[in-house]
């Protein structure tokens, strides 16, 4: 049986959630309707969490996989009086709350704080930005990895400075998708007895019930994954919800899975039916809820004051208390562990240590040169040894994309040794870049590799960590038809493009190896964006930047990297990574046969957009309209830099498989290419 | 115990593998040495396929999901002696066989049918294209699927026109990815009795182990999905093998895993070894594993002739009595049921019924309109009216992307309805584009439906719905910020230019019900490309066709919607979709200012590119160079239309959560903006 005022506590949120729904006329009342005992009994019995500073090191983490159910967590972060911190605050000076009843007045408004799903660093006390399905999840076992991490690596003795666990509210839609399967695998395997899923199982789904097309045993698939399984027949009944918490709580080899039968829409009048999970439920809909709830029926955002006692009681002062407590151990800690502490400063204040840079390193000239996936390698190694808190791995592809921390001590996160810096993901490239969102959401600085191609399969991660601006590394080799001999299946075409078009990304395709070098010093400097790095699988020569610009321009995206003689170009040959090369052979030739030609490197277009006219003017002068642009990939958005004299060499169709030597001329990439259109350009340009 | 001549079919396959890869220099012989027994069962003593006809309807399907190990079915291919057929047989005159000695010797080189991976319609046999991992299992789903609707619609009695199987080999690497778990658990609910994956369990991956990050139970996970398992404890036993095809054939509720424990890079010096996985062996571990197995060390790809008679005894001679039963079986069926039989000659020659565009409404001008979701959705119940094997269905979002075949009769598509028309996919998008090819591969017209948003999921499959020229209809609705109040998770900015990217592809955005029936008309008459259908949640105006450019337009990509006064434009608008309508309002105001201009819908870019430099030009004349384009979406690419004095409307960051109407003045979609960016582009085309 649940207690009086814990039954009006949740009937509030319910009525707060539905209320919001109602005023804005679009929005999700079923889930929270559902859902609101199990979010209750967390947030108040439970969860390690204080109001008052939801940005503390050693907190619970929630996430709110099911980011539909905004309105849950709307109503949440308003009665536990969630304090504004943060991006937030800053943005809105006189604003501390996270979350006012005005802002949940205007839910899913221009401006409000209470957007249509929970967005990370708009409203304080929103764990990971979440909406589209199974990413909070993936994103819940990356907070669980990285918080073993800090734990393994920080705690000390007589200083259990981590301890947190990591919830996660997931619903059948969570269940079904892939990268969900992906993450619950990884998850079991690294045995994070510190993660715990809520399945709110609804079974019912926007076109019906599950009955039409998710019929599998979902506990027993988790079990087979090696998690535990705790489940709640009847999602009202919070002594048992309790219960399941403290089974997890106990459990400390796997994660666990709490399956919690609930019923969508509860208690309003299309309980159990898919029209409670998108759709406002109607004035006479709200009333005949309320009614059924015992709540006010005439008074929308209805608040009685003694429900924010209890969950100040509750949640509240449990946090305080918790928080209180370890600001002091935290004290006797930095005490202690000075250095220790000091790094943990700068990892929850998402920066880096000073001077870390110096160990970026410089590569002599060297015509045979190297792959960039192996100058980046050696770029990380030196990088990993100065950030301690740099951890990674590859999604089944080590070997290849060469992202390895190989140095003494460096180790494999596991549960045998969670404090190492490798990760094993697996072949599990959408979970992989969930999971690094996950810990650098935790303060870690993270990344994982894969071949450009599988970037497919990781972009709706990938544009979450974008859209919440973390600076996650996405590496990405064997960046072109030089795949060779897989083939076109292996070889991207059109994935440069596709990234550059995704905002807030920083795509990035260093020439060579002092560009890579460079490249990771700028990626690594940009706190608030996430970076895709890539990687040649072939070798290119390492350019004496004596005779050339200096790699440094990197930062500025694109750059003059070889002059034309007396400084004025009569053609620009623009180019990014490995096909860099192919502009030099072709200036040289172009010089030789009385042709001024400068060659641009172009390693990011997106920092180049940035910077002032004057200096992309200074790079691309408007008045040299003879321009080519060289990259092996898709021609889409080269236009915009090669204007309408221009010619760009690229690819228009899917590779081929054989090697990179027979590919280049097979399709087009020869020097002669690059002359005639330099002089296709030229003439354009003089008509 | 193996026959003798068994066994040395299997090492000849063994043989001939490690040999191509040698010469090579490049591929991966760890697979093929260890799933050499599996797979030669299966093509010899049980698959139903006449090497004489690989295109025969009712053939046993075998996709080699694990597609590194191409050099199995290089091997397979030839030893069975399958003709070359379709348009490897067209491309290449006086070519017979799919893949020759000489195929072999030159895998992975340019040219070769024989490349690194298996691509379909390249080399004859190849059922699907492969490498990817996951792609080829959930392309088997599809086919599975696909075989099934085919007997429930054209199967009569006395007429078992269509009881061929699906077989997916797969590895460790298919089974980690999560598009794999979406397949597998709607392949159970569906209840996929005529598929069956064939698990090559060696544990071993390119970074090593499985036990390094994959631990679960793979055996209970699809146990739990509703699979029926079948266990193979020594992946050299073929009685154990054939056991286990029997035990599939026996199954007739559920789909059958076989989990075979086998060994990669079996015989060699690397077997049980990662270093197996995708390294040539070199001449010494050639040597040495040609002579564990019994073969001659010294003569590359050596194949006794008694191999290829035994082939022929087998799967030659069953394959032959079986298409010719069938051969006799369906004349018979033409004379009984001819309208059935001539469905079936246009659905295995990629046709569709004559005259079924007639079936196309044409929309009244309407200045309230559509969405165009919502008129797309009239096209397309149309047209499934029109063509009796468009099946397809929804990723959970039916009632929203509007895609539901409401006709009478229509149906589910489900273990109890196996001939229905709607398909509930469930919330699984990456395997619904996948399943979709694997239905295409079959003969079926198939789409599925979601967000824009979610495009970003099923990249993978649908880059090889490209790849594989398959007229796949991915319908998005739901493609801008247009989505609205949802917010930034849910609205798309750098879909349309990242699918824009994608070679082959046919990216549609109709800008009115007329463009959305001619859309239909379009993508429909392009029998070798998918194409992807961006429509819009919010109405849109049908414009009257009396006094705008015809929608026929459609078809060429771009056309004149509204012509400028006089003929003389001294600005163009481009737009597509939603955005058309501010162009038409733009000009509206323009020419009322007295500036001439013209309106350009763009619906698709790829048509556009192909047709001459004549029709471009006279779209958009190389003199006015004023020009704006207008797309709520990202910038990249439009530089290519709007040339150096052009101006774009477009989304310079993620959108944001609030009615439409706040949201297009917030991003500067306005009437003052289109007109102002016309000013200033006139301003600088005349400078």
């Amino acid at each position: 049986m649940t207690d009086a005022l814990d039954q009006l506590a949740i009937n509030t949120i319910r009525g707060l959630s539905i209320d919001m729904v109602q005023k804005a006329n679009s929005g999700h009342p079923g889930t929270p309707l559902g859902a609101a005992p199990v979010a209750y009994t967390l947030w108040n019995k439970v969860l390690r969490y204080d109001p008052a500073d939801p940005l503390w090191p050693n907190r619970d983490r929630f996430v709110l996989s099911a980011g539909h159910a905004s309105a849950l967590l709307w109503s949440l972060l308003h009665l536990t009086d969630v304090v504004a911190v943060g991006p937030e605050a800053e943005s809105d000076p006189g604003r501390t709350r996270a979350v006012t009843l005005d802002d949940i007045r205007a839910f899913r408004q221009i401006g409000s704080r209470c957007p249509g799903h929970p967005e990370h660093g708009w409203t304080s006390g929103v764990e990971t930005t979440t909406g589209p399905l199974g990413q909070g999840a993936a994103n819940s076992v990356g907070m669980a990895l990285a918080g073993r991490w800090l734990a393994a690596r920080y705690n000390r003795p007589g200083f259990d400075l981590f301890t947190n666990d990591v919830y996660a509210l997931a619903g059948d839609g969570c269940m079904m998708e892939g990268i969900a399967s992906e993450a619950a695998s990884f998850a079991a395997h690294q045995g994070l007895s510190n993660l715990c899923w809520i399945y709110d199982a609804n079974r019912v789904t926007i076109d019906g019930h599950t009955d039409i097309t998710f019929t599998e045993d979902v506990s027993a698939r988790f079990q087979a994954y090696g998690w535990n399984i705790v489940t709640v027949a009847d999602g009202n009944d919070t002594a048992a919800i309790e219960r399941a918490f403290h089974d997890f709580k106990a459990e400390d080899e796997r994660p666990t899975l709490i399956v919690i039968h609930s019923h969508i829409g509860y208690g309003s009048p299309v309980e159990d039916r898919s029209k409670a999970h998108g759709e406002p439920l109607g004035d006479a809909g709200v009333a005949a809820t309320k009614a059924m709830l015992g709540l006010p029926v005439d008074e929308p955002f209805w608040v009685d004051d003694k429900i924010r006692s209890h969950f100040g009681e509750g949640i509240g002062a449990r946090g305080a208390a918790a928080r209180s407590e370890w600001n002091t151990l935290f004290d006797a800690y930095r005490a202690e562990h000075a250095d220790q502490a000091a790094e943990l400063d700068r990892i929850f204040s998402n920066d880096l240590p000073d001077g870390w840079d110096s160990a970026l390193p410089v590569f002599e000239p060297d015509d045979g040169g190297l792959a960039t996936r192996v100058s980046s390698a050696q770029v990380l190694n030196a990088v990993a040894g100065a950030i301690p808190w740099l951890v990674g791995g590859a999604a089944d592809l080590a070997a290849s994309t060469k992202t390895t921390l190989t140095a003494e001590g460096m180790g494999y996160m596991d549960k045998a040794e969670p404090g190492g810096r490798n990760i094993h993901f697996g072949i599990r490239e959408h979970a992989s870049a969930a999971i690094c969102s996950g810990m650098a959401l935790t303060g870690l600085q993270s990344f994982w590799s894969g071949f450009l191609i599988f970037s497919d399969y990781a972009r709706g991660a990938i544009r979450l960590s974008s859209l919440m601006e973390l600076p996650v590394t996405h590496i990405f080799t064997h960046d072109s038809i030089g795949v060779g001999e897989d083939g076109p299946t292996h070889q991207p075409i059109e994935q440069l493009a596709s990234l550059r078009a995704l905002p807030g990304l920083l795509v990035m395709r260093p020439a060579d190896a002092n560009e890579a070098s460079e490249a990771w010093r700028t990626l690594l400097n940009h706190r608030h964006e996430p970076s895709v790095l890539a990687l040649s699988r072939q070798n290119l020569p390492t350019l004496d930047r004596s005779t050339h610009g200096s790699a440094a321009g990197v930062a500025r995206g694109a750059y003059v990297l070889a002059e034309a003689t007396d400084g004025a170009p009569t053609v620009i040959i623009m180019a990014t990574g490995a096909e860099v090369h192919l502009a030099l052979a072709g200036r040289a030739e172009l010089e030789a046969s009385g042709v001024p030609t400068r060659v641009v490197s172009m390693p990011c277009w997106e920092l180049f957009e940035r910077e002032s006219q004057d200096y992309r003017d200074s790079v691309l002068p408007p008045a040299v309209r003879a321009r080519v642009s060289i990259e092996a990939g898709s021609e889409l958005g080269w236009a915009r830099w090669t204007g309408d004299a221009g010619e760009s060499l690229a690819m228009h169709s899917f590779g081929a498989s054989a090697p990179l030597a027979d590919l280049l001329p097979h399709f087009g990439f020869t020097l002669t290419a690059v002359v005639e259109a330099a002089h296709r350009s030229i003439d354009r340009a003089a008509s």
